[in-house]
């Protein structure tokens, strides 16, 4: 290992990661596996850096040490926040980046052959931001004797369970994001702009707390204020916040790229009697899922008995509830594994995680109270402590 | 239109935007094209939230309104933020997110079926992190009759000349990156953690200059300290900067969505001799390359003349030395169209705006010193005026 390495686990504990997933490869016939998610490749390898926006991967086997591959400016990142030897980390020249004459995959394809890998079963992430069509085309080409096999989420699978430096990253996020809501309370007010509002925001965020320093959420912040927020996923502008205004703060904290979600919202001023009913509606339904999540139960239990209690109250939410949570880079702070809705059976296990998400899109507005949790032998327990309730100020 | 949506340009600057798309979508015999690329999809409808992490659309055909597709509680973000009657508003249940046993893109394809395009000519963006391996087999298995055609880039081409609106937003983007320098130059010191410094940086881009708002931007700040800068794409941490420390800044301002990168590098003291030279050659060889940015010539020729006088000086880089850029979002600010580089012989034309990057990855740090330009009749413009040289505090 190279000894200026900046990693976060010990090499243990990446052995064991490497182990787990080795032994679904096996399972499944898949000599090698092509790990292009940027959350698993830091998962397995440690690496760490903003260059998901050109063609990457983990080149995973039996009994070798990983291979990073990537652009060549990049690899000096790996050199230094990875524990892989120098020459397993492997890189292509820049002519193919967001070229239209040749595909990064194709100089892959030439390493999977000199690794004699062109005729073996090769698990690739299918449904992944960073495996294109096109990149899937150029394997398909290039290594025509090999069988491609979909590998999707085998890797994030393996990460639902979290190991204690996991859970000790993740409560590091949730001291963050509870400052985060702190701080937006403490400033928020009529005439205030959104936009000087984010920029608090994010401060608060990448500050941090202490030794808990903040690190990029996988989502930025969305404050969508009044019919904004019938949308699950707007940002900001410059528009000034006015007395009436209810505004829903989807933020998480972040650690080391593991994230803490949470939401709350605020209404400036006595919310309308509806919201009322919605924040008494939601925290019941919330309670009740939450009675469910402990281990042995399955993870509709806790969705079924939260859209059982909504519906009693006159409220209906034809979307999940929420999802495993972890490390991630964007586009998503999910895991993309275990969804909180009907017809997920996943058995709940300790130290799980998961962003309970009973958010409601009204017809003129939104409301959005949510938790992390983490499974504990008999419950859960929740990473952030902020009031649970309809904030109003 | 929807009265209450929010535009950031006229509507005939859109229905320009959609007659360029659609002669070449005519040339090309495309009879619909399926925009996933959330700027391309933002550049024609105006459409804009933080929801491309779940597949969505514009559907684009001759003599139709387009069409926006995409997960249901995002919808109304669709109504909001787009031009489009509701009743081109369409979506997707809720259960095909994130699914293993079905995809959206399934969905997609009965959608082209109810509008007759099911025996047509379809385009789709196959290098593109919003459709995936996963996103195109589905197409190609509920579509067998269609003929699906490779449009990857083309409305990525149609942006690549800037409107007077445009290059008014990317000049409130510039605003505002000087402003993110001013700031960093400002607090820099020995003992300051790269994270109180970047959030910092985060503060002063999104609150912005008066009304130039600060939206954010596609990539978020690089700022790596000497051996870490050899890297390209590093972020940050908790470490604390030390006297003698060269610490490279990538970052950009972003305003509704356009951008203005600038890169520059502040030395803590006396830089060794080595950068100083290093200084000297990119800026020589930076003004070298943009004596050739005007009309008339080609991309190579900016790239040609920068890598000879670079050369000069005994520095190599191989890598592109710049990029087209405007709208964008996350992973990436560039256009992902023209790059300056040997080979690049796209001709050159007034208010195409490119980031001119040249950088350089030394064995024991980085240096960047960038501009982002605007080509004018006979020349260019910088966006942003910040001092170019390598900066020492």
């Amino acid at each position: 290992m190279p000894k200026h390495a900046k990693l976060n686990f010990t090499l243990d504990e990446y052995a064991s990661r490497l182990d787990k997933t080795r032994a679904v490869m096996l399972a499944r016939n898949i000599d090698c596996l092509i790990v292009v998610d940027p959350s698993n490749m830091a998962w397995l390898t440690g690496y760490d850096g903003w260059s998901f926006y050109t063609h990457q991967c983990v080149i995973l086997r039996q009994d070798h040490q990983p291979i990073w591959w990537g652009r060549g400016i990049d690899a000096p990142g790996a050199v230094r926040t990875t524990y892989l030897d120098e020459h397993n980390i492997l890189s292509y020249p820049d002519y193919f980046v967001q070229s239209d004459s040749c595909h990064p995959m194709d100089h892959l394809s030439r390493v999977l052959g000199e690794l004699h890998l062109e005729q073996g079963s090769v698990g690739v992430e299918m449904e992944n931001y960073y495996f294109s069509a096109a990149a899937f085309m150029s394997l398909q080409k290039h290594l025509p004797a090999a069988k491609l096999i979909d590998a999707t989420a085998l890797v994030n699978w393996q990460r639902i369970i979290k190991s204690e430096q996991e859970l000790g990253y993740m409560r590091s996020a949730a001291r963050i994001v509870e400052n985060m809501h702190a701080r937006i309370f403490d400033i928020i007010e009529p005439g205030l702009a959104k936009n000087e509002l984010a920029a608090e925001i994010f401060h608060t965020g990448i500050k941090g707390v202490d030794e808990h320093w903040g690190d990029y959420p996988a989502i930025l912040p969305l404050l969508p204020t009044g019919m904004d927020a019938t949308a699950a996923h707007l940002t900001w502008d410059n528009s000034r916040l006015k007395a009436g205004d209810i505004t829903f703060f989807e933020i998480a904290g972040c650690h080391k790229r593991y994230h803490c979600p949470l939401s709350r919202t605020i209404s400036l001023g006595k919310p309308p009697q509806k919201y009322l009913d919605a924040e008494k509606a939601v925290l019941e339904a919330m309670h009740a899922g939450l009675e469910n999540a402990r281990p042995g139960k399955l993870c509709e239990d806790i969705a079924i008995a939260f859209f059982d209690t909504l519906e009693k109250h006159g409220f209906t939410k034809d979307n999940r509830t929420g999802y495993s949570i972890g490390m991630s880079y964007p586009p998503d702070w999910g895991e993309r594994t275990i969804s909180l809705r009907r017809g997920d059976r996943t058995e709940l296990q300790k130290n799980m995680t998961f962003h309970f998400m009973p958010a409601l899109w009204l017809d003129d507005g939104g409301l959005e109270i949510t938790e992390s949790v983490v499974l504990t032998d008999s419950g859960y327990e929740s990473l952030a402590n902020v009031e649970q309730r309809l904030l109003v100020k």
